[in-house]
């Protein structure tokens, strides 16, 4: 991929949903985005101010259908599609164009586990070579020579950015790592479902997916990676009546020898040259709020009562950096640009 | 205590705060009680309508000062005051009048872990003799013929419930028991604080009190009674952008033999006669929705993906069974009145 | 129909929507009320837990279709239908079932504007002779006598009960009358509706249906009866990010020789006998939040800084009085039954 | 006031509360603004990351007390101060400084009225000879050459967009302007007030200062400029559970021989230059929503039913260019930046 200054054409494939008006949002903004075209399946032809009304004054044509797409006048595409629907879409598209996608369809390694929680074969198997998982802060050297981004999901993102380091540096035990994760309902997507309803949602919290959620291979492939051997973790997420926002809190026990101060330290080094993520002084938390519409996170640590245990609470925007925001930041890392261009917004708070 | 069908004559301690309102809007639906005074140190003075305008309909005279309630009048109390400010009041009550507390002050057995948690010696320590823990299910005897009625904390009620029965069938380890809990808003109370203010709480999630929350010891009393030795467990609670509701997550170790369903036979069997409690079918979980408003709480089980080990989700009404609800439901008891009089009102969804 | 202390044989279609749910909420606490089917198009053959956990302690059978059950096994039916389906339905009930219907399906004398409103021509004129609009407070006389209960929608019911009686009196003029309404999304139903997703509609307010709403027909009919002359009027209604509630801000300019003070005399003196509806003294308005979960409204008036005008404030609970709560109350005006009768809860705040 | 792209030194005060907030969050982003300095009463010696967490990022020295500040240093001062404090600070200052005040004090041209409706006699009435209402699209020429900008309030903002053109051509009827506002939550403030808690506002909404709201004066002086005499409106604000937005609903009547086409023709022309201001085509209205966290106002028009008369929807983000946004639009103005600089940021969804 070449370094350039010139902008770059982009498509936006799914654009009439949450994570794609975000893409929208945030590349009208960016300097060397060019969004040539938006498409959306049922809502092709429409202009995008009777779609998504609040981004009326950003000037982009129609929404078209995907399969109307031209994508050899485009240098990258965004995916923001359902999962299982993307493999077929980018396999028709030429090598040429750079892919960051948004769904689970290219994140996993391992083909039978994609089948076993996603519902059947993948249709695209060769394509996963060429794709890397998209944890920006991990994986830039791929990013930039990959052709397929597999940006994580929000939850995974949320977890993996405290427990990816810890468990590189041994400092916290590798069994009996429990995510109890709490996320806002834009992480369930635009579609009509009953349970998403605000009177269903409104003034109330429960967990769902309990023992069985499908982000749980991806968080697993990851933490496996990091620690050199296979992790099974404990992961409940639950539905919280906001917005935006993950906040995971994370019991874990602390390595021999460990403590609160030096799971610190860790991260403290591994991110302290990272603009996006930022670790709290030891015994501060954060909240959801701190990062609201922006591509930030944040991460806090806290000694467990229980001796040799230690909490670690982190939070995302799943909108942003647990999906558009990092689909861009990982844009700029393939492209040269600054990593930190069109994401400098800061969060919006109250 | 007397069983009767006279109507009791009560007063209410607090009763321009969210514990008091409910105790006013339970107990004016209730045949048999007779809310005779109701006081309030800031609210004294004014008639309830200006106080709690959706009261406006019940027949109560205006609040007074606490001072100016004459006990000897009554037969029973309910003390919806502020930590630490209730065993002077109590102090000074004659030994006729029953005792409903829903503040924390006569809850723990233990002196010196009162003074720990709440900032200072017990200034009525012998009145603890006098004092039983109000969980209603696990107490009824105690509560007929004790003075002080200790009501539970909300996060306590929420947890103990199915972790006692558990616990004393040996069905789970008594070790590493977490235990994340998501709160509503009220719980907070009424009083002027930046950090409960709409904009800082809506469209947010955050932990607070990470590793030393006040209701801990609380809940570490009843689970070592239940286990017969110390319990340490892991308490962290969460601020949910709801008026009312605690869901409690909560992460344990079956026993050796021990199954998802051995454990389900458990807690069926402990509260197949209890009216306000119900046990769900194995995998499923209750929200808070399901009890919002009602005396009820739920609570589900399912296996957690790491083998041996299981997930519980409990549910209440913070304000209902986790407040006022239960005190009313321990005042049938020590009156003799059939337990769910008053308390039948079902659940508000939406 | 009968005075009788028996209890009441009762049906209820469209039973897993919200105001099905509010009708089995409310009639499960009411002494005479016999719930014996529960019917539900696409939820048949589910029990009521599944599709309400909420209601799982109401001893209810499992639902079934609308052509399954048996109407003259029945004395009564509540209808929870879409509008325009409705009809159809009751036109199958045998003449000796009283039938209480929340749909707009015979609340409309005109059957012209029926058409024009509901989208085609009403396909069971005749029945409208049978029905009477059940306004409680207006009709209790038909509602004793007629066969369908054709009970009102929320905003006209939260608009009318103000309107009908000044009007009535003379004491504003006819025309020119504003209302600005503003609604919990509990009104939208329990349909899978993009518009009604909880991100959406949270942290949000908008107008719809500006100047062609489906309720100014039948506020318009029942203001003409008050004022003995066609009456236009401008009705605004606004979504707003709650369950339930509907807040009516209502600008009328006062008749010649009239204040505010002789309008709230009017208003007062119609009221002073009636259980549900409390006139706030002239300059306090009141909130949605003094009337959730009841069958209560409130009305408040203040002056306009205009001289001469007037400015009204009304609130229901959309699912009570603005649509079950209004059901069962004239169920019990029908059946003899003390009107109060399953309806005394106390409004749930916060 | 020279132009230049140097950087400007800027001081915030009053950089704790939501608009002082708002003020550091756009600010940071603007590559022409050197904040200096931020004070604060309350918070002041604490780093900004402690008082508004979401802002840690932003690289500025702790919060001082406003007596602090060394406004030589300064050129610009941005004021986010209570009403009625901001006289006394801005009088202390050299007049090298230009003030943008976020507070009424420098709104009212006339004195009587200003103590009438704050409380209390002006402490620095010479200096509204310096001041200059700053509705930008309005008032441009007089922001760039007078000292204090006093910044309109977001009621004002979002009433006089859509009314002001309208009257200044004639298009509407000079009395009878209904304005029905409805606010986020925000508005109110950070101050501890119970009224303002979670549990107070959420899941309800209430009018407030029905006839006697003090942002009526302001409108009205601004109205009658517009109208070339005295004009009287009805205003009702509104709260509504959500953290930003406001959302008006104002009613009219058409001038003789005017219509809604007419009058969308009006402000369609006015504003088809302006950036912020988009009118959108006859019979659809804005939600707030569409606008939230950014500088844009939206504005609809729709006939009403009532023959002759017209509903205007008018929605902005009451902390953007309802206050803080506009301050920083100003600011562009006064300095000779392009106006959008800062600006740009696009509304965020959900």
């Amino acid at each position: 991929m070449t370094m350039t200054k010139e902008r770059i054409r982009i498509g936006i494939l799914g654009a009439s949903g949450y994570t794609g008006a975000e893409l929208i949002r945030l590349l009208a903004c960016h300097p060397q985005a060019d969004i040539q075209v938006i498409a959306g399946e049922r809502t092709a032809g429409q202009p995008l101010a009777d779609v998504l009304p609040h981004l009326a004054m950003v000037d982009v044509p129609p929404l078209v259908k995907i399969e109307q797409v031209d994508y050899a006048s485009l240098d990258a595409v965004f995916c923001a599609l359902p999962h299982a629907t993307t493999q077929a879409v980018v396999s028709a598209m030429p090598s040429s164009v750079k892919v960051f996608d948004i769904s689970a369809d290219f994140r996993l390694d391992n083909m039978d586990t994609y089948a076993e929680w996603y519902g059947g074969a993948h249709k695209a198997p060769a394509l996963q070579n060429d794709a890397v998982y998209g944890l920006t802060e991990f994986y830039r050297e791929q990013i930039k020579t990959k052709r397929i981004i597999a940006c994580p999901g929000c939850y995974p993102t949320t977890s993996l950015l405290p427990l990816v380091p810890l468990l590189e540096a041994g400092a916290i035990d590798k069994d009996r790592i429990i995510i109890d994760a709490k996320s806002g309902v834009s992480g369930a997507g635009r579609a009509e479902k009953q349970a998403n309803l605000f009177s269903e949602v409104s003034e109330a919290v429960h967990a769902y997916g309990v023992g069985r959620h499908r982000h749980m291979p991806e968080i697993e492939q990851e933490l496996a990676k990091a620690a050199g051997q296979d992790i099974t973790i404990t992961f409940t997420p639950h539905l919280i009546p906001m917005n935006r926002g993950i906040l995971a809190t994370i019991y874990v026990k602390l390595a021999d020898g460990q403590s609160v101060d030096s799971a610190y330290e860790v991260l403290a080094r591994r991110y302290e040259q990272e603009e996006f993520v930022s670790v709290l002084p030891v015994g501060q938390t954060p909240a959801t709020r701190h990062v609201r519409g922006s591509n930030y996170a944040m991460i806090g640590l806290a000694p467990d009562r229980v001796p040799g245990h230690m909490i670690i609470v982190a939070v995302t925007d799943n909108l942003v950096k647990g999906a558009s925001g990092q689909a861009v930041q990982n844009f700029n890392v393939a492209f040269g640009f600054p990593e930190v261009t069109g994401l400098t917004q800061k969060p919006l708070f109250p």
